[in-house]
C-alpha cells in the first residue's frame, strides 16, 4: 500500500490529510506533529489513517513526504528527517516563502531523494487544526518549485497531489515567487497587525472598539493568524518584505498629501483603487506572456509516464482518482 | 397613515427601507433618489411602497426624513429640503462623519423642525442599492445624534427605529464619533485604497495579481467602496483621518524596523497585534464607565411617551411593531 507523511498537523497540513482523503482510497496517510494532542485531533477529524509519535518512523515506506510547518521550523524538520528519508522518496513542503526553503531543502536533504517545494495560497482566520477544512485548496493558486535535478516524475506527483486537492498548480522561481507574495500577502500581513496595534494601542481603543465594524474587522483579520508563521515569514522574507513596506509607504504619503490638500488627486486616487481592484476581481488583470507558468492537467501530465516504477505508479493511482472525481460530485 | 421619507436609495438608504418594511405595517416608505432608475430598483425590491421622482413632494406628510446620501451631498439636499419641510418633522441622517452635518443641520434646516443624527456602522462590499439587505444593521452599532434644542420625542423615535432595524443605538459626542471612526473605519479604508494602488502600479502586477489569495482580497476589500462615499468621508473628517494616517506611520516605521532588526520585537508587535484582535472579539476591551451611552430598549423609552401628538403616536407604533418581532422568527 502506498503511503503519504505529513510532518506539522496544522490548518494547512491537516486540511491536505482531509482533502486527499476525501480523494483517494488505497493509500495510507500517516500524520506526525510536535504537539500529540493536534496529532490526536488529525485522526479524529479523518485527516490521517494513522498517527506516529516519532518523526523518523512516520517517514518509513513514504513515497511522499509533506512537510508542513512554519518556515522557521522547515530547517530543524529538514534535520531530523534527513537522516532517515528513503532513497527516491519525494519531499514537499507548503512554506509561505520559498528562497531560504529551497537552500536548506539543497543544503540538508539527502542526494538522493527529490524535493519539489510547494506553496499553496490558501488559508483562513483560524490558525491551527480548528481551522482545517477539506475545501480549503479549492480554486487557489499552488506555487511548484522543483530543485534542479530532481526527476520529471518526481514533479509530476507533486502537480497530481495539488491537482486532486482541486488547487491551480502554477510553476514560479522562488526568488520571484518570495517578490511576489511580499506585495501581495506578507505586506497586507504587515498592515493588519500595524493597524491592530495602532488602534488598540490608542489612549480611546476602548470606545473605538465599540464602534469597530465589518471594515475594521476585514482589514484587521490577519492580525489573526499565527504568531509563529507571521514571524518565519518576515524572518525569512525580509529584504522583499521591506522593499514592499518602503512602496507602500511612498504610496500612503502620497494619499496624506491628496487628504491634505482635498483637491483632485484624492478623487483620483480612490478611483484608481477601486478600478484596478474591479479588474483584477473580474480577471482583466492576467495575461499569458508572464513568468508564471500553468501546469498541465494531470492527465496530460500523465502520459510521459509510463514507467513501471513505484512513483510512477502512484501518480497514475491519483490520476486515476483524480479524474474520477470526488465520491457525490 | 403615517409616511417615513427615505432620501436616497443607496446600500444603505434601501436597506433601511427593506428593514423597516418588515417590521412595520400602516406606515407608508416614500423614496427619492437623484437616479430615477435606482429609485425604481428600490420599488421593485419592496424597500419603499412609493417613490417621488421630486424631492419637495417626497417630503409631504413625512413624520421622519431619512437622508441617506453620501455625507458631500446632504448639505445639497438641505439646501433643497429645507424649503419644504413641514413643522416638527423629524430629519435624521447616516453619514460616516458627523461634524459637519451637525453644523450644516444648524445652518441650514428650519428651527421648527427637529434634527437627529444618525450613523449606521455597517456595509457591504457591494456599493449601490445592489448591496441592500433586509437584515444590514442587525447587531450594528448605530450613532445617534441629536441636536441641542430637539424635543425628546424625537430622539425615541429616531431610537425605535433604530431598534426596529436590530441595531444597536448608542450616544456619541459628534467631535468625539469623528476622531472614533477615523481610527476603525477611514484608517482601515486609507489602507484598503493604499494596498491597492501600491500592489496595481508595481511593475510586476499581473503576475502577482495570478498569486493575490485570501489575505490580499480581505485589506484591498474596502478599495471597492463606493468612491463618492469614500471622497466625501476624507474630506468631511480630514483632520481625524490625518491623524490617525501619522499614528499609522509612526507604528509602521516600527514595524519596519523590528522586520529589519528580526530580533525580540518582531514577535512582539505580532504577539500583542494577535492578543488585542483576540481580546476585542471576545468582547474583553468593553468597559462601561466610558464615553459612549448605551440607549435604553424602544419598550422603556416609550413609557415616557403618552402624549397623543402625531409623534408619539408614531413612536408607539414603532414600539409595538418592535415588540411583537419580525414575522417569523
Amino acid at each position: 500500500m502506498h503511503k503519504i507523511s505529513i510532518i506539522g498537523l496544522g490548518q494547512i497540513g491537516a486540511s491536505i490529510g482531509l482533502g486527499l482523503r476525501k480523494k483517494i482510497k488505497g493509500v495510507e496517510i500517516v500524520g506526525h506533529d510536535i504537539e500529540p494532542t493536534t496529532a490526536g485531533k488529525a485522526r479524529k477529524i479523518g485527516a490521517v489513517d494513522k498517527i506516529s509519535y516519532s518523526l523518523p518512523n512516520s517517514l518509513e515506506g513514504a513515497s511522499i513526504v509533506i512537510v508542513c510547518v512554519p518556515v522557521e521550523a522547515v530547517k530543524q524538520v529538514f534535520d531530523e528527517i534527513a537522516p532517515s528519508l528513503e532513497e527516491g522518496t519525494i519531499v514537499t513542503d507548503t512554506s509561505s516563502t520559498k528562497i531560504q526553503v529551497m537552500q536548506w531543502a539543497d543544503e540538508i536533504l539527502p542526494n538522493n531523494v527529490d524535493f519539489v517545494g510547494g506553496h499553496p495560497m490558501a488559508g483562513v482566520e483560524t490558525p491551527g487544526i480548528e481551522g482545517a477544512e477539506q475545501a480549503l485548496f479549492e480554486g487557489a493558486a499552488y506555487g511548484i518549485f522543483p530543485t534542479v535535478n530532481v526527476r520529471p516524475e518526481s514533479v509530476d506527483a507533486v502537480v497530481s497531489l495539488v491537482n486532486l486537492l482541486d488547487a491551480q498548480p502554477l510553476f514560479i522561481d522562488p526568488v520571484e515567487h518570495d517578490s511576489l507574495v511580499a506585495g501581495v500577502s506578507h505586506l497586507p500581513i504587515a498592515l493588519s497587525i500595524t493597524l491592530m496595534n495602532a488602534t488598540a494601542q490608542s489612549a480611546s481603543w476602548r470606545e473605538m472598539s465599540r464602534l469597530a465594524a465589518g471594515s475594521f474587522r476585514d482589514v484587521s483579520r490577519l492580525s489573526s493568524g499565527s504568531v509563529d508563521m507571521h514571524h518565519s515569514i518576515f524572518s525569512t522574507n525580509r529584504d522583499s518584505v521591506l522593499r514592499w513596506l518602503d512602496s507602500f509607504d511612498i504610496q500612503l504619503k502620497q494619499f496624506r498629501a491628496a487628504v491634505e490638500e482635498g483637491g483632485d488627486d484624492l478623487r483620483e486616487l480612490i478611483e484608481s483603487a477601486y478600478q484596478s481592484r474591479s479588474d483584477w476581481l473580474s480577471g482583466k488583470v492576467k495575461g499569458d506572456n508572464d513568468s508564471i507558468q500553468n501546469v498541465p492537467t494531470a492527465s496530460e501530465n500523465m502520459l510521459g509516464m509510463l514507467g513501471g516504477d513505484k512513483l510512477a505508479e502512484l501518480s497514475r493511482k491519483f490520476d486515476k482518482d483524480s479524474k474520477n472525481g470526488p465520491p457525490g460530485r
